[in-house]
């Protein structure tokens, strides 16, 4: 009886500690980490904020499990699009795009992953993703090599040339001071956007004018 | 009199002010922001620590100063290479060279620059500055479609994958973690790191073979 008991308070631990984390999330999709307050998330998940350091050490060790199960869910979706068929600059090209557009939709989730001054505990989080990103992207790019579709080079340093394009030209647009309600144009602008970056990026590997 | 004593004040505590920076600067070129330490700052400078918080609010401060200080230099040095006589393209490739160049000679302080995690106010002098370095990419692109070395495109868009691909490019081989002596074969790894950087640059802009 003893041990049920255990079980059943592990459990509930578990799910306040989940329900934590997904007010957390939805706060930082509403307006970034530096509007994250600890009182507003132990409002919406309904606990003590003295609860929330039972689950969490301190604020920067939630915070940097939020970011870790939101970018977690980037690079599966990059992993995917990479596993798909065709040659590598197509996959590449898929999954890149896909990045593109799915930030584009999340603005403000996708700059406080990719850009929003954190703090270094978070930031640290951040760098190791990046190289998560460029380990995805190398691989497509020795398989290019393989298949003669990329030109040779050094497929590592060029993954990186890939993370860093396609990150940095979304910050801009990412930035929440450009936020606003997505208009026609905006959309228009969107596309143009991410068709720059394929561009750059693909040309940036192939050498080929597209 | 009184001016002059007064003139006479000021001048000493820009010199202390300076001597302060001067320091801190080498501080972090010796271990980055993280290890520099306001103590060891102060026993530098031989003043005490009290010292340096009359002539700056906060360490973050400090550091921030350090930041806009060290990459206005960089800064100026793209500016002027972006200046010399040849094509955009030409000009363009001098640039990133000299910057690649530039941070692999002094790797400490060029990650501290690029990629260490530091404290949100110098993360935002940090965004900041990107924006300067596109600025300058961006005119030269500009320059470039005119002339007709780069093909029409959204100059402010490609200068953003510029300014990534090079930054994130640099961020791992500049790593702390990385940096030793420089071997004959590092060396080699960096002349071929930089014509990395500089063929997908090129090729992202012009799509062109390289």
């Amino acid at each position: 009886m003893a041990y049920r008991e255990t079980e059943k308070m592990r459990l509930r631990k578990a799910a306040a500690r989940q329900r934590i984390a997904e007010c957390t999330y939805e706060c930082v999709a509403e307006g970034g980490f530096r509007n994250a307050r600890i009182t507003r998330i132990a409002q919406l998940a309904n606990v003590a904020t003295g609860t929330i350091y039972r689950h969490f050490e301190s604020k920067e060790d939630l915070f940097a499990e939020i970011f870790r199960q939101a970018t977690q869910r980037e690079i599966d979706k990059v992993t995917k699009a990479l596993a798909t068929p065709g040659s590598a600059t197509e996959r590449l090209e898929k999954a890149l795009r896909q990045f593109a557009e799915r930030a584009l939709k999340g603005p403000v989730m996708a700059w406080s992953l990719i850009a929003e001054p954190v703090d270094p505990k978070v930031e640290e989080e951040r760098l190791a993703y990046r190289k998560a990103y460029a380990g995805l992207f190398e691989q497509a790019i020795r398989e290019g090599i393989e298949e003669g579709c990329i030109p040779d080079q050094n497929p590592r340093q060029s993954s990186t040339c890939l993370v860093g394009a396609i990150a940095e030209s979304l910050v801009g647009p990412l930035s929440p001071t450009q936020i606003g309600q997505a208009t026609e144009k905006e959309t228009e602008n969107n596309d143009q956007l991410v068709n720059t970056i394929i561009c750059f990026c693909i040309q940036g590997l192939t050498g080929t004018r597209r």
